[in-house]
């Protein structure tokens, strides 16, 4: 088949861009005023239809979910599994507490249905990128309510900029079966989080069967590769040009209930 | 803290292009000569770094990996596990030859570890974008090697255009705990598929624990976003302009080995 000439347009490519030089964050810091000084800085232009993905940590400090181990109180459980895993009793009780469910315990590993409903090591509590404090090891907890703070700050950024993008909360987890971590979206707002093209069809007329898409986690999972894990301290990624229904979600959408997971 | 001036270069984004007028792909096609001439079409010169990510299903029609049912013949499990499933029992033989093991089964749901070590639905076997035959139903296997198909489209377009690029084979997996496919690598030539990160620091010096992140899948979750299911026609994507290690690897890497696969 000949290719056809060059359609004007068809190439505009969709475009990631991380916030250089993104500051770090503190408790009571406004993250959407941050965001948009950010991408002044930067000499970017906000846009309708723009994705704001942002590693869940900054949310987290913003909004002070952050804890000194020496202020927690194991409780008997905790013991128990701090000796299954042989890990700190007090950064268990804090999982815990974080927890619906333990879902895997092994020496070195903690896999829990976090209340909200993702399931993941740790419930998400990390140390890294945290400033240690010399009494205690200070972790973070994920955001008390990610697709709320995702809402809330597109909404902020919509009241700043006149402006109406989406916004994606984005954490790394593991996962059964394959090695790796990957982003995904455990705050949604402004975009679909699952898109259902069920009764779609394909290019020889055939509907498509099991064609539920985790684009919020795609998003989540593009970002991330320019995030870095470390010290390159770009925790924001802006994504243009990206095509989406018009549909909105939230990152609770992905959340596979409990009768439908078979692997709990 | 005030934002620095801008540091030009900085926010030089990534770019994902989908290639356009992606001509349908028979038995026996070059597809790295497709892919050539595509880019061409769009006007891309293709460059060193590039990644290429596509659909496996061109990479499989290419070589040849179409089924019709009709001329398959079950055997006895192919039988059982039909009733359990209420699928084709010549759909579930396929299933099962491309398989190692079964992992769970449902009625409506075959989830397996194919014998490339990817745990899936049916094993990667579809039949959508996939023109039907009128004797039989045609459905379409995954490559017999994927990481090697990798490996050949990366040398084909380095001997006809002298650049080096990575090319990453997508799928799309459904996934335990979370609800909707995302892409995933099944093939990987040029690039880290597994990126281990242990041993790096984060921005208060303290060392990462565990951070191997699953690379390749991220960039084919990326480009799935371009590429839609459906009938868009949109099987390759470009991803321009992201850093990556120059460590190489291989789909393979990001298989988790039984021994630490706590939900098989």
């Amino acid at each position: 088949m000949a290719a056809p000439p060059q359609s004007p347009g068809a190439t505009v490519p969709v475009q990631l861009i991380a916030l250089p030089d993104f500051p770090q964050v503190f408790e009571g810091d406004n993250v959407a005023k941050l965001i948009v000084e950010a991408s002044i800085a930067a000499g970017l232009i906000l846009q309708n239809g723009d994705i704001i993905v942002l590693a869940h940590k900054i949310i987290s400090k913003a909004e002070g979910r952050l804890v000194n181990l020496d202020e927690v109180l194991p409780g008997e459980r905790a013991y128990e599994v701090a000796n299954l895993t042989g890990k700190d009793p007090k950064l268990i009780e804090l999982i815990l507490r974080e927890s619906s469910r333990i879902s895997r315990v092994r020496e070195g590993l903690i896999i829990v249905r976090h209340r909200l409903g993702f399931t993941s090591a740790n419930a998400g509590i990390d140390r890294s990128n945290v400033p240690q404090d010399t009494i205690g090891e200070i972790v973070v907890l994920i955001p008390e309510n990610p697709d709320a703070s995702a809402a809330r700050l597109r909404e902020e950024i919509k009241q700043s900029l006149d402006i109406d993008l989406a916004v994606v909360i984005a954490d790394s987890h593991g996962r059964p079966f394959r090695l790796g971590t990957v982003g995904v979206a455990i705050g949604v707002a402004g975009m679909p989080a699952l898109w259902n093209r069920r009764g779609e069809h394909d290019l020889y007329g055939y509907e498509l069967q099991h064609t539920e898409v985790g684009t919020a986690d795609e998003v989540a999972s593009a970002a991330s590769l320019l995030m870095g894990q470390a010290a390159e301290g770009t925790p924001v990624v802006l994504i243009r040009g990206l095509k989406l229904p018009s549909a909105e979600g939230q990152a609770s959408d992905l959340v596979r209930p409990n009768e439908i997971d078979l692997y709990q």
